[in-house]
């Protein structure tokens, strides 16, 4: 490999370190109009009227929109359609980021004020708050019952493994809220091109559900929005279906008015109305042998949906099949639940549903070792997956299995008998302050999986200049995760021009075929295989004409550092791209990729889930202070398998990005509410880690177990970045106390409570 | 054929009878600038000094952009690079509209009163205005001659061709300019996208032209400029590589000051700087047989260049190869001249450098004809083209010569005996008003021809959304002749979705492929190609999955009227999109076309000169009023052998326009001068035809024989339409007056001139 696994300088890296990156609030266009928003601010009630006139008053308001100004579809929902994009009197409200009208006019200033003039009544209703409030179902939130949705895996035979075990573990979990907290708020501009083609400038991952979702709201066609993703500053999922309600109120605005909208949230609106990651309740009962070896696994997880279903029956999806983490458990009884409240809609998240149900089953691991008095790296080791080996919904590996290699990568880049070592002799040393060692095992499933083969498809469009320089479109979005710099780096292996002469341009939903979501780490795997599809045709193109020119063999034609070799002469790729120009050959191609089709039973959840996994192994080391509840996570050491690094320094920083976005999952982010009000509606009360809560260290090393259908072998490592740290960090802040944490965020407090005898829940 | 060739409501139509298509001026950025641009207004000199001070004094002026300020190439030229883009001091200023310096202001009325605080000192040479004084060579305008450049056809023996002759003739002609007179004058719009990449938006046929000389002028790469064709409002050739110069100005502008820049042309300045059709002189003489027979043409074209050379090499390509119209010749002895003078460069136009020679060629047919006896139209029938023959060139034309078929249903259409006893007639019945018939038999090379073969490729890109409605995207450009329309019912008889539910989007240069100019009445023949390339691919694409996924076969599945029928089941088009979009089919595709390689001998004007020809007749009747001098076309008979109609309503109206376009050239249209300054500027003095003008009727045909190699068989009829119509409206003229014409524009005062005896040059 020549650029591919090297440490190749970000080629979006400059501007964003510069700061001329510009972002959709960074968009002015001529004549614009600004948007605002009016919530139900309710949790829970029945719209009875709506009066605009007070706020049409107001000098500078140009258009107060309601559902009756809605000309197509007024309800959203990727499986359902049971929210209202607007909505109608007579309707109800189920939480309180619910919008009964939006403001378009001259300033900004203006529209907020006349968003407090629009005047309406609501009829209140009690408010469901609470998972086991919900299941009860007195008051029905959604549906015809709280519990919206159930998917579940039934595979050999659970009882049986609970008489055959010599141990069974039963225990209960919870995990609270996420906030995305994505730097860049949301935010979109409309705006309709001289042409009459509806542009919308939007901040998302996946600017073809926007295309949907606006043509559906608007009822024009797809052929005339033009959806074009900006530069995005981060997403994590926050940006995934999201973005489509953020845009259809500029875009509905633009359309009523015929200007641009720009509409960019506040942090505060953002935090009120948009997903977070579900909370949830497992209770667990995992049977084991005395060696370690696990039997069976029966759980029942409960994921807050809030008040609409959103994406919760494709994020449960992943729940179900990560319940049982990386392990061989032949016996599997799995249920998950969807529940409506009335709370805020709660949907995708880097780890998509798994990390709730990680935290448990690794906290169960770790509880069973131990018990059984096995390392929880041994006992890791023992369970794992390898080739041949079925995963807890009865997926054959038959490739690309690097699961027992990052244990072992971990075990000895992390030193670990020293290590261990140490830490006893540390917690010898000091009374006051503990250090803990936590493991954790995990895997992802790459893509979408079984149930959204659907969306399983991926375009790419590359174009070669007659200089030599070259343009990538992909129909996946850069959103600081390194995609753009990925795909340069595989066009750049191909045709051995240099990562600096290739721009990846931002979407366009005209331009580029629906590739499905930017989500699921499918982006290397699926735009990787459609560039390296479209730039191969195009160095075919090149090849053949050449062959053809100089009269040589195709063998003897070479591409690499910006040159071609063309038997004994040595040529730019600039010159060779020139020549080809005046010669007209083809140097635009289009790359499309598909995935190979996966057989799983949804009905019992047995199957091929996914088609290919990543394995991840985390060791953490953390300090609590026992008088302040204060945690530290002073170092981690992390491998995984991806098939294959492509773009290294990438990789590398998505690792440290996701081990510290799950320490903040962990141990520091909560939200608070209060009747159904989110209260920590900023980063002063909701706390994410800063840099000074980051580790001195985090060790990375990659597994590359090539998987075949990945691009140069590549599977994906967006997510399990994340995933492999709250299980890592729970398992060592338990370690360090001597006491299980079985309910995540752990706060300073619990720390405390815990200590004088208390449960974290309590 | 279920859509090609029938009645298709022109795709673009509605938005510009309604006025809501936005042209060029339409575009307004956030925070724009005006530029204006400051004219040497002297047509030879020296540039002494420019000082740019007082300008800069002037509250709202931006930048005052000069040579100095060029961070690229400060030269243009596409065959030579003899023109500067702002003219340094100490060079020469070569015509009226070489450009000193560039403003950019907070307001157009800034930018244009800055304008004339430049201030600057030319030492004047004395000028060179005529083709005669120009061959002198005693002052020289540009390189080391005013004869810049020569071309030839050598073919057989001229010299025996005169000594076996019955009859020669010798005679010279003159024509005139022609404004293009495109209602949208020049203008673009410079603008850097949030992410840095510089967009120009222009009126253009040839986006790809501007692409590259923005990259030249500002030295910046190919893939961070996207050139955007804005809806063009005529373009004739004016639009060729004259945007070039004129969006350079708004870029360099938008480079220095990073704030979008507007320049939109008065027609003052459009008609002063922007290139014109070149004034010719002609001497020609013709060796005949009596029976009608041509044995052999000498000819000597002189074009007058203007200062610069731009296309003016290529323009004499065509001029050259056309030279002896659409006959059989044996003995050619061609030469052509082009000739630098100190006025505005002439280029591109509709016809490009053949309507001079056609003009000259087709008069000295028909004064022969009038010598031997032969009617006009028996004459061209004998020396017309057909299968098996050999062009001037010695091209042997091996299918689609419609030739001799164009001229009989003309023959036919006219009623042509009858039409001919009734202009008998008139004359006899009137004294002061004569009518008279004209006849005129040309052939057009379709595309660029031997010499420009570089740039014959062609993309198209194709993307069919998931609710069925399609996006084309091609890379020559739509500029009121009807070529999205084109496009879209070329993807319609491929894939059977309506017309309407198809959108052709304004060429990107960042995202297709340079697909050469929209020039040489290519656009159908090359992007028709292209786009059913594109088009057939997704039709197979979906084919493969229908057969599969519903178990039949290929042959069973058929498209048309928005409907696939697959054997017994019959499912809109919009449902199949969507089901091939649920099941991850490519609806994307790019088609790329080149045509075969023509082989021609440059030197000596010998061998294929295009890959294939279109053929064409038209008769015209017109009225000359002998006391006023005015000429009335008052009807005319158009056949055009174009292959296959695609687009009826789009080749008709292609007619309608060039026979009154080439009526204007022919007998209204006139440049007037004064010391090399253009006095007719604006449409008071400079008159084109007004909807008063047009003739009570064109009559218009087509024969259809197909082009192997063309879309459906198609081959182009752009610039054919109107190349009949000017010989045969002067032979149509002279019949009249009984007096030969040899020079266009015929005014007034030559008729009049004419009939007191003198001639029509004197």
């Amino acid at each position: 490999m020549k650029v591919i696994g090297k440490k190749v300088q970000r080629i979006d890296g400059l501007q964003k370190a510069y700061g001329s990156a510009k972002y959709a609030s960074d968009y002015y266009f001529h004549n614009m109009l600004y948007a605002s928003v009016v919530y139900a601010n309710v949790p829970h009630g029945i719209l009875k009227s709506i009066d605009t006139s007070k706020a049409y008053e107001l000098p500078g308001v140009v258009y107060v929109a309601t559902y009756k100004d809605v000309p197509g579809s007024n309800k959203f929902g990727h499986i359902i359609k049971d929210m209202n994009f607007l909505v109608p009197v007579g309707d109800k409200i189920r939480f309180e980021g619910d919008v009964i009208a939006l403001i378009a006019a001259e300033s900004k200033e203006i529209a907020e004020q006349a968003a407090k003039l629009v005047e309406f009544e609501i009829e209140e209703l009690p408010p469901v708050l609470t998972i086991d409030d919900a299941i009860k179902d007195q008051v029905i939130v959604n549906g015809s019952s709280n519990i919206g949705f159930h998917r579940k895996i039934r595979r050999g035979d659970i009882n049986e493994a609970f008489s055959n075990a010599d141990l069974v573990i039963e225990m209960e979990f919870e995990t609270g809220y996420q906030e995305h907290a994505y730097l860049e708020p949301q935010g979109a501009v409309a705006y309709y091109t001289p042409d009459n083609i509806l542009e919308i400038y939007v901040s998302a991952q996946c600017p073809f559900y926007v295309h949907e979702d606006v043509a559906n709201i608007l009822n024009i066609p797809l052929n005339k929005i033009n959806v074009i993703q900006t530069e995005t500053g981060g997403g994590f999922g926050g940006k995934e279906d999201v973005p489509s309600y953020i845009a259809s109120k500029p875009a509905l605005l633009s359309y009523l008015t015929r200007r641009p909208v720009k509409l960019i949230y506040t942090r505060e609106m953002d935090i009120k109305e948009t997903s977070k990651r579900h909370p949830s309740k497992s209770y667990y009962k995992v049977a084991f042998k005395k060696d370690g070896t696990i039997l069976g696994v029966k759980s029942s997880t409960y994921l807050d949906m809030g008040a609409y279903s959103t994406l919760s029956p494709i994020v449960m999806y992943r729940t179900t099949v990560h319940s049982c983490s990386t392990y061989k458990v032949p016996n599997v009884h799995v249920d998950v639940y969807g529940v409506y409240t009335n709370k805020v809609p709660c949907g995708a998240f880097r780890g998509f549903g798994s990390p709730q149900v990680l935290f448990a089953m690794e906290s169960v691991i770790d509880e069973a070792a131990k018990k059984l008095g096995i390392d929880p790296y041994e006992i890791r080791l023992k369970n794992t997956l390898d080739i041949g080996d079925e995963t807890a919904t009865g997926h054959k590996l038959t490739q690309s299995v690097g699961a027992k290699k990052t244990l072992q990568k971990v075990f000895t880049m992390s030193n670990y008998s020293e290590l261990k070592r140490k830490v006893e002799e540390f917690n010898k040393n000091n009374k006051y302050k503990k250090r803990g060692l936590g493991w954790s095992h995990i895997f992802y499933g790459v893509s979408l999986g079984s149930g959204g083969q659907h969306l399983d498809g991926a375009s790419a469009e590359v174009l070669v200049h007659p200089d030599g320089t070259i343009n990538i479109m992909i129909g996946n979005t850069e959103m600081g995760q390194g995609a753009k710099t990925t795909m340069a780096i595989i066009a750049s292996e191909i045709l051995g021009q240099h990562v600096d002469k290739i721009t990846v341009l931002q979407p366009q939903t005209l331009v580029i075929q629906d590739s499905g979501p930017t989500v699921a780490s499918r982006t290397t795997f699926f735009s990787g295989n459609a560039v390296k599809i479209a730039t191969e045709k195009i160095r075919n193109n090149i090849i053949e004409f050449l062959t053809d020119f100089y009269g040589v063999g195709k063998t003897e034609i070479k591409f690499a550092d910006g040159k071609v070799y063309i038997r004994d002469k040595i040529i730019s790729f600039d010159e060779v791209a020139e020549l080809c120009n005046k010669h007209n050959v083809k140097l635009s191609e289009v790359g499309w990729y598909k995935s190979p089709k996966l057989h799983f039973d949804q009905e019992n959840g047995v199957g091929e889930a996914y088609i290919t996994y990543t394995f991840s192994t985390q060791l953490s080391l953390v300090e609590v202070d026992l008088l302040t509840g204060k945690i530290d996570l002073k170092e981690a050491w992390v491998c995984h398998d991806i098939g294959k690094v492509i773009n290294y320094d990438g990789a590398v920083g998505q690792v440290h990005g996701g081990v510290i976005q799950g320490m903040g999952y962990a141990i520091m982010e909560e939200i608070k509410q209060e009747n159904g009000k989110i209260l920590t509606d900023n980063f002063n009360n909701y706390i994410i880690p800063s840099i000074k809560d980051i580790p001195e260290k985090i060790h990375v090393d990659f597994v590359e177990d090539e998987f075949s259908e990945g691009p140069f072998g590549a599977k994906g490592l967006g997510e399990p970045s994340l995933m492999s740290s709250p299980p890592s960090i729970a398992n060592a802040v338990s370690n360090a106390i001597n006491k299980r944490i079985n309910r995540i965020p752990i706060s300073m407090e619990d720390i405390i409570k815990i200590q004088t005898g208390g449960k974290s829940d309590e």
